[in-house]
């Protein structure tokens, strides 16, 4: 089976049957990671040209060294540093880039919608990396694919997120793709960062984090965007820990067998207890390992690869 | 054939059979570019260093593709986050490279000049990527390429360059090659931009640009480079674009199957109406996609390769 | 014969039989990089990545240039962009690098024992490029190489290491290779630079530079690091030079035969004299070259390679 479709801009239009693919496909290559000779063949001769609007580095590293063990070629372009100093428009950067005769583009940027336009103006496969506060489907997908390694599937599964709900791009397309494939997902987080009539994508909205992580499978923790936000949300981080952070006592009311997440980069000490993050039940480690598998699977099925 | 030197330091020291072999050599390589497999072996085990001191993610990117293409490895040195700061002087620092045994140096600098003392002390080749408003061989080469490309040669042909000739590396490089080449060049610009007795370089200057570009084949419009300007040398861009800018009026002087070039960023609405930027007979974008094979051939040719 | 350890932490904990495996290994792998294919297979499908906490284009450089003449992968995460400005922890940093699978992770890191504590939390390989003013051990490991290239060895042979010794992770760990390899090494700086009872470490405090170089078979000149000192430790830099810098005068004072060294980048007309700087008994551009024989040396060793 292929993916019918160059791009991945996000969970919100993935079908079942696709997210399924990426998941399986990220599943076969996964064992690469682990080998004496980490790569193989598949992408020789191609390029994979990280666009990145916003900095960082876990992210890029992540799709470079994808790209890397797929054989790929792998270009840096930093938006930074470039002609977007220079007076350019978006549209021109990528068009120029698109000359160069690429196979990916992955893009990070801070416009909502940005990788979307890209995806329709331009022949090469784009992957986003996130774009504003909006989607970051490699990451929602690696944490589905976390979800099904432990739970064997998504039907029926309690899910919490935690956070800053308002300003996750990781949240919003987890959201999109957990309720796609069957889980039920619960949403806390301070009244300021849940934004209203969230509940029309399928989810509930819990007043507390205690009434969140009740019996759920699986704790997804948020970072607190400092970064992201224009004004204080919250009266202190202490505050914020104290009424949201997960800690040793809320991990209790999960299931037994419950597992926590977060996409990192963890702040320990807000929004997660240093203790809970290193803990047997953390797969947060687990999660970033994941990552590479399902953006090489990324990688390999927006290029025309198959399983 | 070979290339009887081991650097590209600039289009004035080049001969036509020189400028031909550079061309022909890109045209066999183009085609690389649209394969699925975008590599062939010749630089196997070279390594090319990128050295820029000055920020270009554009002509860097567009290098280090051109290098990985002929499967050569690429390390790019950013003097900005190097020795330069802690006090070491340039020809230091370039031999500190060389000891590496670089095969290649591509090195973009602000002094005019940098790259050609770089050439003839070190024995790597060299390739100048831009010296400060001196030359930039890669962009007039891959300029020349495309007017090949429209035009089946230069003797004869009319060429308009306009602009801030003055602080442009891409219109000398251009003038260089051009009139080597037996093209007919006119500039045009306002008077402070264009340097006393350019003349003396086998071109015509027009008052006005409806006067330099009737009756072309080519016309170059060269970007506004406000970074690289110390005084206001023109009262304002909308001024600049009034006075200088191409439109669509403008561009009925020309001949009807004259092309359109741009070397890139460009400023829309200023040297260039975005009408006039995407339309048909420009070649803005087709000029990138050459100058990722001009750069192969360069460093192929630089390193002993022939055809 | 294979290194039977996983990191190279520093020389304080190098056996004679570690140093020579090291420099014999790096002794077979140079001529690789005089051949027209400069690569060998050895480390294909391995990661390598480059942490580096503090700006070094030069070190960095040397181990890109080193890992791909391998075959490896490699990987820039420059702390700067990344998600330390996130307030993530090192140890979080690492332990996510740790998860996607390298072979080797580079480090470069302002804190003494980063690299240390580093080598003992996770599994994939740990190179040293730097803690602080604690250990380089690379850079000593290719100064060592190069004495043994023009010396044949290092039993009674006389090093005189000038400078700053209290600030050089240069000086520490060349003290402690040549030290256990049967050197006698002689240091020399202003009072303010000798870090009080240095001589336990098996080498003599001479109070002048010529008292220093005096007979020996090697000068080993340092870095005024001046980003790397909080307080004005001489007067000036001028007065510097006139008391410990290295010119024609105070080299005849060495042996004939003496070779001269600097692990750059230089200060010229500071701590060594151009003249002396590029002489025929200068060795700092041999050094360059011999750094990435060692580091290919290294990466090849600390992944299991022998010879």
């Amino acid at each position: 089976m292929k993916l019918n479709r160059k791009d991945i801009v996000g969970l919100k239009d993935l079908t079942v049957d696709e997210i399924n693919l990426i998941l399986e496909t990220a599943d076969g290559f996964r064992d690469i990671a682990t080998r004496k000779r980490k790569k193989v063949p598949a992408l020789q001769g191609h390029t994979v040209v990280n666009l990145f609007y916003e900095k960082s580095t876990r992210t890029r590293t992540s799709f470079e060294i994808a790209a890397k063990r797929l054989s790929a070629d792998t270009v840096n372009f930093t938006a930074s540093e470039s002609s977007v100093g220079k007076g350019e428009t978006f549209i021109d950067t990528v068009r120029n880039i698109e000359a160069m005769h690429p196979d990916v583009i992955v893009v990070r940027h801070g416009s909502p919608g940005a990788p979307h336009m890209l995806a329709r103006m331009i022949k090469p496969g784009v992957i986003n990396a996130g774009d504003g506060a909006h989607e970051h489907p490699s990451q929602a997908l690696l944490d589905m694919l976390m979800i099904r390694d432990e739970k064997g599937g998504f039907a029926g599964l309690k899910v919490a997120i935690i956070g800053d709900i308002s300003h996750s791009r990781v949240a919003r397309s987890n959201i999109y793709g957990l309720t796609r494939m069957g889980a039920k997902v619960r949403l806390s987080g301070p009244a300021t960062m849940i934004p209203p009539g969230i509940e029309k994508l399928g989810v509930t909205v819990a007043p507390t984090i205690e009434e969140a992580i009740r019996n759920v499978d699986v704790i997804m923790m948020l970072r607190i965007q400092l970064e992201r936000q224009n004004k204080v949300l919250f009266s202190s981080l202490r505050e914020y820990g104290r009424l949201f952070g997960l800690n040793e006592q809320r991990l209790k009311l999960a299931k037994k067998d419950a597992i926590i997440m977060h996409p990192g980069p963890m702040n320990r000490g807000v929004e997660i207890d240093p203790y809970v993050a290193d803990c047997q039940r953390s797969r947060i480690l687990n999660q970033v390992t994941n990552g590479v598998a399902v953006r090489m699977a990324l990688l390999y099925l927006v290029t025309g690869g198959g399983n």
